[in-house]
């Protein structure tokens, strides 16, 4: 069973930018991560932006959209920031139908010794393969469906509504 | 949905014991990688074994299949060592019915850098959580049915049969 | 013999603010750093300043002169942002005489795991045990005297001058 | 000024053997750890042994000595297992006159997340630099001349006599 991640960018590909002394985005670390979980799961990787979640406009969802449509393999994970992550769920929930969707990311880059990232990536490839057609948001160890979940900015955390 | 994990030892949890210079079994580092991973899954943890898994006997695997059987909840997830994580799913398939148990460990020692741990807890704990009742291991982004896997020694993977 | 180490901030501390999305600065790691380095030295830390270097101020710098002056040990180390480490090293040798004073820092945040801030920790330490009073920069195992370094922008290193 | 670094094996370098489930020595860490350190010191590296030190012989012991006494720097740093490092270095300062030479080592492994190795690798090329001709012990950050250290055993540290 072949998935088909899309990365976007978000906390989870955040790297270190030594020049101006701030974070930025570079390349993903989504092939480094899989080598680190010894995945043996079939997927094809592509990288349709790398931003900020804050900075993604309704184009970039568009584009994200059509992607998911448009792709062969009917199980997709697609990695993006936390801050706007419900409204792009909703976005694919209303453009794309009959596929598995599943959304992660990070609350800590990757890149940082303390990320969660590894924990959320091995928890989206899983829900990617087991769960009916349908949107959803996977992190720390949860599942939502894309029209039942908030993000709790206090809390930093994803709840259902 | 709660999730009962049992603790058996295993590579997950081996640890470097610095007066006798090897690897020796501590305290589980579960609880470490959870607060990790911020898993937000509600888990009770009990700790049945901390050994290596070639030095299980049947005894031990008895330990674990009653635990399966009487806890209270339906989701269990069970850390194991790979070496004869088979034999104990093939166990557990015999003496329980009607839940979802998933068995996962890890290739690399979670204590070194380079563990495929963290990927392989959170997938197994999303595995839990959707499977229908049956024992299952859970390694490297793959989910197997307990009567359908084998590890392939010379590869170093699990692979369906 | 014992060091005193004051902390001013720069890269070295650098850690990950959830809310905002990007770096910022909260407590020092250096206690933690020690830990792991399993540190043997005798020291007194003191956090003097939690900034950028490029924020740094006339004023500042004179906090830690004064404090470099006033500490009753003679050996110290100072961690300090690589972007202005050349211009305080100057300050601090125009008004410290008599002491051994290092000033260390990182290139990546040691929240990362690519930090080489342990490595310049252990590297500093020593170099403050056994070098002659004078101002010095110790960076990525090389050791600077204040009045002959300088920051070499692009190749994002120190060099002799 | 070059330093020469000699490879002997020790906790410093083992590594987790997947096959047999336990630590073995496979290749050095060392040019990795000075890759992370960003380590700016011309160094040339050589493995002469890659062996627990408890399992050190005499003849082991005298092909450190002579590569110490022939090789063209002055200036030499030895990783070791802290087991029988005191031996050793004893060794060295009978077979050796009129270099500088500094063994090191780690209590973990390195590559175990929680390794004091590159604090003990950046500190022992530090003190390779600049510590006058001898023998010397550099560990967690404090540095022993060879006819006056000694390890302790329960304490697991290295200390003065």
């Amino acid at each position: 069973m072949a998935i088909c991640i899309f990365i976007t960018g978000g906390t989870f590909d955040k790297t270190y930018d030594e020049i101006r002394g701030r974070l930025s985005f570079g390349d993903t670390h989504l092939p480094e991560m899989l080598r680190l979980g010894r995945s043996r799961v079939d997927v094809s990787i592509r990288t349709l932006l790398m931003i900020d979640s804050l900075e993604m406009t309704d184009n970039d969802r568009e584009l994200i959209v059509r992607h998911c449509a448009q792709c062969d393999h009917s199980r997709i994970v697609v990695t993006h920031g936390t801050d706007t992550m419900v409204e792009t769920a909703a976005a694919i929930a209303k453009g794309v139908t009959g596929k598995t969707i599943v959304l992660t990311g990070a609350m800590i880059p990757y890149a940082f010794g303390s990320s969660d990232g590894l924990f959320n990536l091995g928890s989206a490839l899983s829900f990617a393969q087991v769960l009916p057609p349908g949107v959803y948001i996977a992190m720390n160890g949860r599942v939502y469906a894309a029209e039942r979940v908030r993000k709790n900015y206090e809390a930093r955390r994803f709840e259902e509504v």
